[in-house]
């Protein structure tokens, strides 16, 4: 079983408060570059595999989506989930992403938003993903960026002519990383972009897009404070689609 | 024009006598990655963008590659790659890759091998490699790893603590970096990891294989001082197929 560390109280309390969750799919500011990969969702079928709070959801039955599901370990999110959510064609379930087992051939999308990087059997859980989609189906998910999760002390470093740096080392050594993200003991699983892009072809996938997120002109127009994430990625953005 | 810094005396000097130079293709740690990545060559006609000293050239000649063309803007490399070539099939050209002009639809299998991160039109080469490729055609290579590239400070830097770390910055900054390697000014053109797959993708590739070398437990073995390598990838190996 994956940590389940978003019911754990000090980091959901953490979790809650972030933007992302306050504000939803618009607090991300990730959001517009993910949504771009994804196809006019009308009439569709589609898994939100990490679903949280469920603003994807919300947000694709809005789109028009005929059958939306959402998948999530952590029974607060789920609550609130359904609390917020009205009207016909979406679904919450509870399940362990890592060995999810998803009904065969029935989803024309899966997405998923930053949760690979908690699953440690990523060939198992692309594999179920294939199997529950339909013949040409597309998989668009987000993921923290394996030079954000590498390094052994993931924390801008301040070089000696005062640039602030990325302190990356441990790129190859694929593994857990234990960090101290709201709440201590958080356990991520580090594989390079490589691993997964390979997984994915080697289920079948073929690559559509490859994004390597970071802030475009207006958003740090808006927050100058974000330049700095361009020194290095936050975020691997990808989207896949089966023959 | 590209620089063509591998006809600077002093970058020829150095570069004549790296173990790649002295060795060929053994004495490159990432060949046998690279090699991996080739279709059986038996029957098959070749282009090799970057030829050098016709190391590529005289092994696919010995694989049994039915034609092979090697290209090259060093004179100087041209002319040692000639003077040790022999048998029919293998044909050597000098032409500047960036705007390089290739016959249509003449080959099953490009090669690249560092070399484009010294071309700035990436979209271009892809481009005019897509055009020389037949239906099913092959297109391996390998660059400088982006996370290798990208840094203000393109050298291990020593953390407080005594870790060696590689101090990232300016990973998502594309375009040229300057940097003092065999010789002063050497130009290469940073491009992150997802503009080259997207490139690829633009041009109708399907990605096969995306591998961020790092070198073996063999060979960390017979050469210790290697093992840091595994802290960041400095090479990316990608191979791509027209449908």
């Amino acid at each position: 079983m994956t940590q389940n560390i978003y019911d754990d109280p000090q980091f959901y309390e953490g979790y809650s408060q972030l933007r992302r969750s306050l504000e939803g799919l618009d607090g991300a500011p990730e959001w517009p570059a993910l949504r771009a990969l994804l196809p006019d969702l009308r009439g569709l079928s589609l898994v939100d595999l990490g679903c949280g709070y469920g603003w994807f959801c919300r947000w694709a039955q809005q789109q028009g989506a005929a059958r939306v599901l959402g998948l999530d370990v952590s029974e607060k999110m789920l609550a609130q989930a359904k609390a917020t959510t009205s009207g016909a064609g979406v679904t919450y379930e509870r399940a362990d992403l890592e060995g999810v087992q998803l009904p065969g051939a029935s989803f024309d999308v899966a997405y998923s938003s930053l949760v690979l990087h908690y699953i440690s059997d990523v060939a198992a859980f692309f594999a179920e993903v294939r199997r529950a989609l339909t013949p040409g189906g597309r998989f668009v998910f987000s993921t923290e960026h394996p030079i954000y999760m590498a390094p052994s002390h993931p924390a801008w470093s301040t070089r000696g002519d005062g640039r602030e740096i990325w302190p990356l080392d441990g790129y190859l050594a694929e593994g857990p990383r234990t960090t101290d993200w709201l709440a201590p003991g958080v356990v991520k699983h580090h594989r390079t972009l490589g691993t997964t892009l390979n997984s994915l072809i080697r289920q079948g996938f073929m690559i559509t897009h490859v994004e390597e997120w970071g802030p475009t002109d207006e958003q740090i127009s808006a927050y100058p404070q974000w330049a700095k994430e361009r020194d290095r990625p936050m975020f691997l953005l990808v989207a896949a689609q089966l023959p």
